[in-house]
């Protein structure tokens, strides 16, 4: 009959903000799962955030079917920091918890594609993209607004530099990433079902922040051929290229051939942003923003150009 | 009878803002001194920012005393825009400036310095500093409460963690780099007077951003050892360690021995601040002021452990 508190900050020390998240964000996503299996009424999470600020950050959850589906509420870390004085103080503390979110009916929503065909071979498709949909409590500037407007402003820049792809470069807006990657299952499906040759994917969706350079997962070949253009990177300011992650929509895309491309910005702030109201347009440094389209251009630039 | 109207924007090809600022900069330097050569009564400067926005962005500028000392103004880069589009349909505009800045008579400041004596070699100093004073539009929150924060927090992480350095740890406030290095001047007169031998000194003054690395000014075989450590740092998302800047008042120190170090953080949003109404507290990000500070602490450890 009690509520689970979950409190444990993200890792300050870890440099990558991506890598204190994954060792902390499984209190929100299992929280109330692992806490309802004691018997628990309610869990509640401190925010992933490194930031002490008043916002809530949210996220996805999942429950256990086998044991009762309690609610769960973020709170903020100033929040959290505030709740756990308090627990020291008096124990017997009590919480009242008034939530009102919903899962609403499902509704048709839609991918969005724009291409410029290649004139050489196009049927090999290099693909950009971020995805459409956001959380539910900001605008999702940088999650993934950034993304989509990146992946249209990599095809504009060909075209405004006059450059005509060999290849058929591809920018997907990726629908509902955040509940279940549809948009990307559909897209990988239609792409199998068509027969369509994707030469190479790359993702944006880890904000629109100064770019650092890129996550390649590929064959070691195609490693290896991305890894040799690593010095025309290097020289402006791109010095990550290096395997990693791509990202999770595109990854949907992974057959063994597909060389997929993760878009590495400076990770400093992304989790001032993520899934908080905190995530609007203001947020988004255009400098910094369009760093992000010239450096996958670039990226793509030299896949057209020589193949993969 | 005319006022000079200088337009130039800094150039948004350049990916370090400091080359796009030193590319622009003579315009709000020179400006008036110039257009007064040729009878102009006044001169009005785009501010140096590479952000459209409504906010004047000032700093130095000279005259030359052999012509009249005329009037200069900075106005915003959206200002610059309208009154660009204004002088295309009517050339013959008429602008009112009216100028409320003056120069007040001298007063006495000071630099502030702390400091943790070395415990086997402490006549060796290794100085980290910013400087004290700002330009007057905004708080001087990048422009150099950063680095100032940051000198301080160096010698703070050291005792913190329990390190008694071999050398003399020295955090250094220099006042009044805005106008003429004076404080940075008088630093380095002292030392001088004093014989105090400085082994290195390492400067923040480039906005509490993000830290990407280390401009080297040293003897080619003191660069040689810093560059041997060179792996320590880009494990951290530290690449950039290679020789160039350092900073405007540990320059004063250079003699051929002192090894001078510049903090280089990320330069995207500099001169979004850059003496204007906008470099507040606000501007600053916690996490990204405090890996600056990291970043200094640890070349201050491996140069006090190491030597040089």
């Amino acid at each position: 009959g009690k509520i689970v508190f979950f409190n444990r900050p993200m890792d300050p020390t870890q440099i990558s903000t991506f890598d204190a998240y994954s060792g902390a964000v499984d209190q929100r996503g299992s929280g109330a799962a692992e806490a309802a299996k004691y018997g628990a009424v309610a869990a509640i999470v401190r925010s992933m955030s490194l930031r002490l600020d008043d916002y809530p950050h949210t996220g996805a959850m999942h429950y256990n079917d086998s044991f009762p589906k309690i609610p769960s509420a973020a709170i903020s870390t100033n929040d959290a920091e505030l709740l756990s004085g308090m627990l020291k103080e008096k124990k017997s503390l009590k919480i009242f918890l008034k939530m009102n979110c919903q899962t609403l009916e499902e509704v048709n929503s839609f991918n969005v594609i724009g291409e410029i065909k290649g004139n050489e071979f196009p049927d090999e498709i290099i693909a950009v993209g971020g995805h459409l949909d956001s959380w539910d409590p900001g605008e999702g500037a940088h999650d993934d607004g950034a993304g989509c407007i990146q992946s249209v402003e990599v095809l504009r820049l060909f075209k405004s530099m006059g450059i005509k792809p060999k290849r058929t470069l591809r920018a997907v807006m990726f629908m509902n990433e955040e509940n279940g990657l549809r948009g990307a299952k559909k897209y990988a499906d239609n792409a199998k079902a068509k027969g369509e040759n994707h030469l190479a994917a790359i993702e944006s969706d880890a904000g629109g922040f100064s770019p650092r350079g890129f996550g390649i997962d590929a064959s070691p070949e195609k490693t290896k051929i991305v890894l040799s253009w690593k010095s025309l990177f290097e020289q402006f300011g791109l010095p990550e290229v290096e395997p990693g992650h791509s990202g999770a929509d595109i990854s949907q895309l992974k057959n063994g051939s597909t060389a997929l491309f993760g878009l590495s910005p400076d990770s400093q702030r992304y989790f001032d942003f993520h899934h908080a109201s905190t995530d609007v347009f203001e947020g988004v440094n255009k400098r910094e923003l369009e760093l992000g389209s010239a450096a996958m251009a670039s990226l793509i630039y030299l896949i057209d150009k020589y193949g993969l």
